[in-house]
């Protein structure tokens, strides 16, 4: 990442640029018109600056977009103080899943990126308390973070990427699954039906608590 | 996905154009040159066509991606008869993720597309018998096999996007986790280090079982 530089424009008129600047003004666009609109170009004018000016705060795409995701997550809600770890945890998990379905492409850029922005140092700080209140240890609960955090992107990347009506595609799947010969697949001859049951909401929430649990139930080596 | 239409050319210097022949030759420039290589016109060339003839058997990269896919799956290892279902799932895992790993835009792929083909099925299958094998009932074991599958290529894609060397970019988070205030973070502040530490396959194995051991102790509503 780029170091924060100095701006040297110091007429009153203008703001100074910053990277917090820069961040603001993409927000802005991106609540406005949506994420494809946030060009660096668009900043630029935003910021009635060049866009060439631009890449001393911000210093490609990809940085661009993990700093975008930090701002979204600073509404986060925070955990309560008591015994609800468990429902915080899913409180936290949904807030942080609503926001990634929210922009695909920054959903899709998490994958690769470790972001390292106050309010994702935030939230990760957060789950690994949940799970100590859960009952794992410290070493335990600094692993399970990453799997909980993969899993919640992973599930949004999933569902994000798909065309709005995936019916087609379920259905090519649903045919084959009730199609399999049972000498060759016998379990799923038996249970396709069961693999696309149930509605998304309660599959993200079993998902979480089979993870929770397992996080809980396995020390690390 | 296109219906498997019949060919019309039969002079028998050429062999007929099908499906198969079609993945059959993106998997040998696959082999050869790459993924990048696998395009419609290089493969057109391999079959003596065009690449227009193509588009009946395969009708987009994406779906080229998903019949390369699971062509490559046709070598997972079977599990053995037994009780030995635990190390039977590791290997199944380990060998899905090395696929995976050997060809980043196949796993990119796999995120968002669902895959119907023979060898795919085959290894949801494998999958759900294993889950059974260790304890889960037919309806948690056939959700258990989408959290499984998700977690191996999620943690492929997160892998294989990144840079061959990391270095920097686990530099930068391992420095942020060093000088984080107590006062904000107080689990990171003091866990920081053990967020990052330990060996890649230590963690893919241990997320492995904290997954399975979830599965099997948290039944489906």
């Amino acid at each position: 990442m780029p170091k924060k530089p100095l701006s040297r424009r110091d007429r009153p008129a203008k703001p100074p640029l910053s990277r917090q600047a820069v961040v603001k003004a993409a927000l802005s666009i991106l609540k406005k018109d949506g994420l494809k609109k946030v060009t660096m170009r668009r900043i630029a004018a935003a910021l009635d600056t060049g866009p060439a000016s631009l890449y001393v705060y911000v210093s490609e795409t990809q940085d661009l977009h993990a700093q975008i995701l930090d701002a979204l997550l600073a509404g986060l809600p925070a955990p309560r103080p008591g015994r609800h770890w468990r429902a915080d945890l899913a409180r936290v998990a949904e807030a942080f899943f609503a926001v990634l379905m929210r922009y695909p492409e920054i959903a899709r850029m998490t994958m690769s990126t470790q972001a390292t922005g106050p309010n994702t140092m935030r939230l990760i700080d957060t789950v690994i308390g949940l799970l100590q209140s859960g009952g794992a240890d410290g070493r335990t609960a600094a692993w399970g973070v990453d799997l909980l955090l993969t899993y919640v992107i992973a599930t949004a990347v999933e569902h994000a990427g798909r065309p709005r009506s995936d019916a087609p595609q379920l259905n090519d799947l649903r045919q084959k699954l009730s199609t399999l010969d049972p000498s060759t697949h016998p379990h799923l001859a038996k249970l396709g039906g069961e693999l696309l049951a149930g509605d998304s909401r309660d599959r993200f929430r079993w998902g979480l608590d089979a993870l929770v649990n397992g996080v809980l139930s396995t020390g690390r080596p």
